[in-house]
């Protein structure tokens, strides 16, 4: 079964040949410009440009009609006129290919019962042909390992990860891939579907779940068109890998504008939730939330418990971070134990008590105020304490870039205290708080260090406790499952 | 009674001579680094220097002890050894000195008994002899107006405006005005006044609800001796002026770190909401919350209701946000309501139907694509159409830069249309959704430009959704004790 659906959606993903049908010489937009995206991403498969108009685009030959190609198509992107739908879809059929991507937009979405009615007969006749449809009225598919951009956005195109993203909106996985540049989240797959007319969230879910190269999935849904199904997608998907859901739609004007925007029934909140709680799938309420967990899923390894080890100060004036974080972290479900009796008497004895807080959290009141670059000693014996402390499985560290310029002897004292951070990573996960300040620049190279090895970096504490917070929900729901399965001699 | 406070405070935000006493020839930190802050800022009052050890610092003639300066001292900043406490407030009372700020730490915030017992006799003897105390263990006051800095950061000093802080924290603050330098919160009064063993927050509320120079008042609180005195503070305030307050230590592991931070006995998180509530105090639950509540405050006028319009996307690949900042506006408790059936026909005269979404929020699937800097008419009649809807009370503009800059024209064209946005705020007020993308650099320059112009910038939906929802059910408020205020007769 597995094995048939990682083929099915071969052509989608690992297309080796795609037609581009609806270029134009003149217009640089639409077909043209995804054409154009696909050789500037280096497509290393056969491209071949369609229209009837014919002549020559971008270096390539325009075949009149796809028909008119000589050798095989795999995937075909249209970006045509709404009346030319149905004849297209029929040539698809003929010519044999796998996957069409309908970018051509003005279907359900519209609210007219006329486009509907074309949706629906556009689908019938696909699915008579073997082809699969991937929108309309979206982006299409992201496969980086197949240099395929996303749309034609070649320059979002990178390094391939194991987070794969499912979303109606094509804005929504745009910001998944910016954000993912900035914060060293990696993408091996996505996929805009749009109004979801014939592959729908649960295929692209149910295909996600047995994806060997997915190791975790972000979710952005508007609505959907079978409850059940979805339920079952998400529950098979979830008992295999972490899968983060953000829900639009879930108020009345949310739901409103979802119908404009996809054309979808956004269905209740409350059944939503519901869904999501009895699935195991985490719950995002925002692209932020959203993202956040996907990033803390992909570099944090699998937790057994929530209980963190906060630092809220290594520079002065950071201490202040302390108790907010406390609650923050507590608010959002994690717990900040005090320290082992053991662990705080390690602690005063590198540290003084006074001016300082050493329960958990640390604060360690300015104690590495102007420490030379050549004595890491003192940071390094803090941090060999704190990673060694058993009850806790996550350091939460608070660096503000933009306040310790003022404090730390320079910026390399900063990197350097950085890079024992990077080091310890590998003993204890770390992750990082990073707040806006009065350094961007110097605050972004941090991050994008941090990010580079592989350290989730938030921008607020409430932002970085929500996303440990649902990764530690999601384990303990594994933990549960496997425990259950266990007991019933399932496997 | 208002005269006398506003008199009473006036040796605290305005004293004519201020002495530091803990200086030193020889470590720039302590009470030296206080008087070059109060240097480099140039505080145009009189400024003495006191050691035991005598001798010149900074240019000054250090004078061996309060008693021997000349001239009348009103405020005294002490950074002295504890042992040495109970002499320097007794001295404090004999110069004369109103005010007296102690940097010092190490007392009742360290659980010690002793300690406990030298606060409390501080406290005793300063009351006996007129001297009002600051802290202990704070950085003190910022009184920018008389060119006074937030302790020795006169970096952080900037144009004194209509907000006041009140923070246990001194890194809170300093949080504060840092974000503030960023995002134009005008601060003209500020305070960390530690634990507060004289002068507490109800004093500083008391003051601040009377002070014709402030208009909006943002609290950080870790704990409070006298809660009915809090209470009465904080509800004769928020009559009087928008106040936002953010409790630190509201759960366990926060109120246990709230302990060895400022002394703070926390008190239960229900009682400290219910005190809100009661009182009519805008409710924050991070250091996000309360900058951006603040940041509202001071940008927007007087809302009659919660109704907005959201334009969800000027450029294309914007749209996506549409859904989900509805969503995410609703469940804050905004409105945002179907525009008229008038008000769409008129959006419909300027931006075709199709591919749009025109109901509110209003997303216009690229029409600002490609348009030359000379055409900022389309713009221009769209903006005129959403400021003349009656129905809705801010316009929500989300503008992402860092996916525009892939999409228009130019910075330029970006540009034009954001003067154009400054120029209908005048008419009705824009708060600006710019979250972080692909070009950082030149989304702070549009950040900046926006926060000059007197908009304020959100990095994310939700927390200019939370921000707007404060300042609405603020408004509400007192709307609501101002008509039964009439009612009863009340003035």
């Amino acid at each position: 079964l597995n094995q048939e659906r990682l083929k099915e959606f071969e052509p989608v993903f690992y297309p080796r040949s795609i037609a581009v049908v609806g270029v134009s010489r003149k217009v640089k937009r639409g077909g043209t410009a995804f054409l154009e995206g696909f050789l500037k991403a280096g497509f290393k498969g056969k491209l071949y440009a369609v229209s009837p108009a014919g002549g020559e685009v971008l270096g390539l030959k325009i075949y009149p009609n796809l028909r008119s190609i000589p050798e095989p198509v795999d995937y075909a992107l249209l970006s045509i006129p709404r009346s030319a739908i149905l004849d297209t879809i029929d040539d698809c059929a003929a010519k044999g290919v796998k996957a069409a991507h309908l970018f051509t937009a003005g279907f359900s979405e519209t609210g007219d019962e006329e486009a509907r009615d074309l949706e629906r007969e556009m689908v019938r006749r696909a699915r008579m042909g073997g082809v699969r449809l991937i929108g309309p009225n979206c982006i299409g598919v992201y496969s980086p390992r197949n240099l395929m951009p996303y749309g034609p956005m070649e320059h979002l195109l990178r390094e391939a990860g194991s987070v794969a993203f499912v979303s109606q909106s094509g804005g929504q996985g745009e910001n998944i891939l910016i954000e993912g540049m900035r914060r060293g989240l990696k993408v091996g797959k996505g996929v805009s579907f749009g109004n979801g007319a014939d592959l729908d969230s649960p295929d692209f879910l149910e295909y996600l779940a047995v994806d060997p190269e997915t190791e975790v999935i972000g979710a952005y849904l508007e609505g959907v068109k079978d409850g059940r199904r979805l339920f079952r997608a998400l529950r098979e998907a979830a008992r295999a890998k972490p899968v983060v859901m953000w829900k639009g739609g879930r108020t009345g004007a949310g739901a409103r504008t979802a119908t404009s925007h996809t054309g979808s029934l956004a269905g209740s909140d409350i059944i939503w939730d519901t869904l999501l709680k009895q699935t195991g799938a985490a719950k995002a309420e925002s692209f932020e939330e959203l993202f956040d967990t996907l990033l803390a899923f992909q570099n944090l390894p699998r937790l057994n418990h929530s209980d963190i080890a906060l630092i809220g100060g290594l520079f002065d004036g950071a201490g202040g971070w302390s108790v907010a974080a406390s609650d923050t972290c507590v608010a959002q479900g994690l717990s900040v134990p005090p320290f082992s009796d053991e662990t705080r008497r390690q602690l005063e004895a590198i540290i003084p008590p006074v001016g300082t807080i050493l329960r958990n959290p640390i604060d360690t009141g300015g104690a590495f105020i102007r420490v030379p670059l050549s004595d890491m000693e003192i940071p390094r014996r803090l941090f060999e304490v704190i990673v060694a402390e058993l009850d806790t499985n996550i350091v939460l560290l608070i660096e503000p870039v933009g306040m310790a310029r003022g404090y730390i002897a320079s910026m390399e004292v900063l990197h350097a205290l950085n890079e024992l951070v990077i080091d310890f990573h590998r003993r204890k996960p770390f992750v990082i708080v990073s707040p806006p300040g009065l350094a961007e620049a110097e605050r972004m190279d941090v991050e994008r260090r941090f990010a580079d090895a592989g350290l989730p970096v938030y921008p607020t504490v409430e932002r970085a406790a929500k996303a440990m917070a649902n990764v530690a929900r999601y384990w303990k729901f594994r933990d549960e499952i496997e425990e259950s399965d266990e007991g019933t001699g399932a496997a």
